[in-house]
């Protein structure tokens, strides 16, 4: 779902320009810099390096956060001015996204704060066991390296939750920046580091660096110490093995592709065509379809109403009503300009492709659509398939890849079977949705659901996978290649990714970080021999 | 630390036969099988990710725990006779592993009743904040492959707490038994699978499979979900290479080798030399030295009393108060057989080669002693190295490595600097230790502990690293090689390594897992809208 170069003229020295595009209409607004040269990575990352010692004072790191949040704030006007011009995204969208990561900001302040992420577990020495005064904090680990996401300019890139979550953690972080929207990142960053000064640390605790063979580097570099990533599975996975075959391997939070699978029940389908035509048309080409949790296959009975009626070979008599109702629903949705040319050029050869398959119906044409202002706009599309050709091996295979953009595709299933042989053919996911009927919720239903689990993060009934609440339940992530671990990108628990746990044996306590001394001078939550601290039935320490 | 081979005859067809030997004599003591084929791996796996729904019974599964724990203890006499004939870890040492493997299942069967390690978190829905109803616990990853420990053939190996965790969890567990224990791995496996059929699972719960190619095989496996190691860095680099190249990589929670740094400060040296001496002694040489927690690197003060007087290119004058401290005590320890033919032979290999790097003393002589029963005993050794030679990239790099068995390297510093020198030099480690002297704790010695952390994963303090205590507060693992994750492979928190979240959005009651509904029909622990649940101040539901 990334872009990973910007359009370049040809009469350019090295090193490459990183330009600004406007996507709307392909025009180069504005030159950045250039692409991030190996002496530049290594610069960056030694330099943050020597900023984490700073990051170690905890009140002062949550100053940070909120300066970070008040900056950005500030210069809110510009910070979105900037993001919309480089990624159409819309004002109104990025005024929302960046109140978002204002938020996540000041919610991972409150983390610091709390000090319950540092895990602290206390044992005292207990001589009748034999076992000597321990305890454990978790520590920050590093330079943690984060890839701006293409489709949150704010909320997932430079100022986003990895960054947030890392600084949170004690972790100095160097962005590589989305080649998408490389000014924004650029005048993020400035915003971040002048926040860190304003709190008396030094600007160092983040820095932005621009290119492909950059961020590859940047995984490389001996200093970097863990990696959060947002993007295709293609670039993610590349990284993924840069991580893994250093000779130290690092930690790599990466979330990849995801195709959000959608299953509606033919009890739903019989009696509620009309109302999930309609939803699934307004989830797939929300955000110009550009979400990771875009419902990308929706499974559907065939036979009408619900449905469309079929012949084994894929031969199609007429649409059902599920089908007719998408179909009404996104043909009136306004054509959108999407992030940025290669954004553009993969969606429109992507169903473009897909489209040519055997067996597979355009029930809707996606296509080009210049609109007043955005003569790059595109328009959605709705494909359809048989069910049963997914079931192998085969040149099919694409349909169950994320096409990223305003598309989806409906597969028609005859029989329990084909829903099966379909699941089964699977990646991991984000989200995995099931459309029941009002009164679906019996064992058959609890089996569906059961079935979803291994293929999905998150499971979802009756509503859309887009929109992410964030709430402590929350959890964003899945199997492989919704995710490269097991952790979430969004919410409190983002910040375990940074940390790891030591534990303290036989430490005197004017030795001891303050947080693990007796009577807890710092006032976090602890568990001491075994119970809550400050709880009643406590053991005395 | 682990030996990858047994010792076959030439005439032996393939597939090639698994021998027990006898490591004190080197005799073949019975043949247990052949080594496990493709097809062998296939059937192992694909059986036991059937067993997965079966585990999914909380209850029944920590009455598989105990249940497993009451076999072992059932034929414990059989159990450590076997283990002890194949690992010559003796009798008593045996006994207790067993003990602590047994309480390891009890005590992950309670984690398994208690269920907090569910980590359920609800959230009702908020029409206020537009948020929907979200239920997020945790959920078994599917099969895990375990690789057995060659030093500790019950509680790291088939048996061990990455069985008992993984099971814990909800996973499915086939083991890679260890070359050097394979009878003891078959027996452990025979109870474990008695163990589950006695509390009405399947016996596929747990299988034992043997062999180096199929440990790679057991990993390259699609339906094996994540890896449990304890062994070799370079053994265990090789699968940590095969699980992240695959085509969906998956989670690798390996344990690879530890040099476990030691410093004595120049006040300790000069107040405590002799008990210093003496200790290092019993911790370097405990088990055989074949801990992977033995302390492999001390650095002590150049100069007497503590030390050794150094000249800079090396030469050395006469033995200081520390050193005739550890040679002494090291002196008195008997000569003890190695695990196996393979360890024995690397031990003395090892010690050879760091014997001839130029000024490499060799304080106390490692090498061959039979003794009464055991021909193929050694008895242990002590180097000694002048720490600038540790200084920069070169053949001394050696001894910044590993030595796997009862040998230690004392290195003279001279300053700070060289200590620093030294210590920037080192990988990750599974703990770092300093002793001090007793008035010892000002700001050099609090500088001195957080130099330590990025080192390792546990720091002690005025004590040894062997002996890792069974404690909330214990951590065991460290920053790469000593750990390719941030897990801890002891403890509680091992069980966390064999789960991923699962988000439930807007699912009905009747459909939620039972754990997750209103009203905890379970009385697990749970977050409720952001508290605790049952604590005063809780929202209804």
């Amino acid at each position: 779902m990334t872009s990973d170069t910007v359009p370049v003229t040809t009469d350019d020295a090295f090193p490459a320009p990183v330009w600004s595009v406007d996507p709307r209409t392909g025009e180069h607004r504005a030159r950045v810099g250039v692409e991030s040269s190996p002496a530049d990575i290594d610069r960056a990352v030694r330099a943050a390096a020597a900023a984490a010692a700073a990051l170690a004072d905890r009140p002062r790191r949550a100053a940070l956060l909120r300066a970070a949040a008040d900056h950005l704030e500030r210069d809110a006007a510009q910070v979105v001015a900037v993001a919309d011009a480089e990624s159409a995204l819309g004002v109104p969208r990025l005024t929302g996204e960046l109140a978002r990561t204002a938020y996540q900001f000041r919610a991972f302040a409150e983390i610091v704060d709390d000090g319950a992420f540092l895990d602290v577990v206390i044992d005292h020495a207990d001589s009748a066991l034999g076992r000597p005064d321990l305890r454990r904090a978790n520590t920050p680990l590093g330079v943690v390296a984060v890839f701006a996401a293409g489709n949150f300019p704010l909320a997932f890139s430079v100022p986003g939750g990895d960054t947030a979550s890392a600084l949170a953690a004690g972790c100095p972080v160097v962005v590589k920046a989305h080649p998408g929207h490389p000014e924004t990142g650029a005048l993020c960053a400035r915003l971040l580091r002048a926040a860190a000064v304003s709190v008396g640390l030094p600007e160092d605790v983040l820095a932005v660096v621009h290119g492909f063979e950059a961020g590859a580097a940047l995984v490389r570099h001996p200093l970097t110490a863990a990696v959060g990533f947002t993007g295709s599975v293609r670039g993610g996975r590349a990284l993924h093995d840069v991580a893994a075959a250093r000779p130290r391997p690092i930690p790599f939070h990466g979330e990849l592709g995801s195709l959000n699978p959608v299953v509606v029940t033919p009890a739903a389908a019989a009696t509620m065509a009309d109302e999930i035509g309609a939803g699934l048309a307004a989830s797939f080409t929300l955000g110009g379809g550009q979400f990771c949790v875009k419902p990308g296959l929706v499974l559907v009975p065939a036979g009408d109403p619900g449905g469309v009626a079929e012949t084994p070979g894929g031969a199609r008599s007429k649409p059902g009503a599920l089908e007719e109702a998408v179909v009404e629903a996104a043909g009136r949705v306004a054509a959108t300009p999407l992030l940025d040319a290669r954004m553009r050029a993969a969606f429109l050869a992507g169903v473009r492709e897909r489209t040519a398959l055997p067996g597979v119906a355009e029930l809707l044409a996606a296509g080009e659509e210049p609109t007043a202002g955005a003569p790059l706009a595109v328009r959605p599309g709705v494909l359809a398939v048989p069910a049963a050709l997914l079931a192998e091996d085969g040149p099919h295979d694409l349909l169950l890849e994320e096409c990223f953009g305003p598309v989806t595709v409906l597969a028609h299933y005859r029989d329990q079977a084909e829903l099966e042989a379909v699941l089964a053919r699977l990646d991991g996911n984000l989200t995995a949705t099931v459309r029941f009927a009002a009164d679906e919720n019996g064992e058959d239903a609890a089996g569906l659901l059961r079935r979803l689990i291994p293929l999905a993060g998150r499971i979802v009934v009756d509503g859309w996978p887009t929109g992410v609440a964030v709430a402590p339940a929350m959890h964003h992530g899945g199997p492989y290649p919704a995710a490269t671990s097991v952790a979430t990108s969004v919410g409190a628990g983002a910040i375990g990714r940074w940390l790891r746990p030591v534990s303290y044996q036989g430490v005197p306590q004017e030795l001891l970080p303050p947080e693990l001394r007796d009577g807890n001078p710092l006032g976090v939550p602890r568990r001491v021999d075994g119970r809550p601290e400050g709880l009643p039935g406590e053991a005395p320490g």
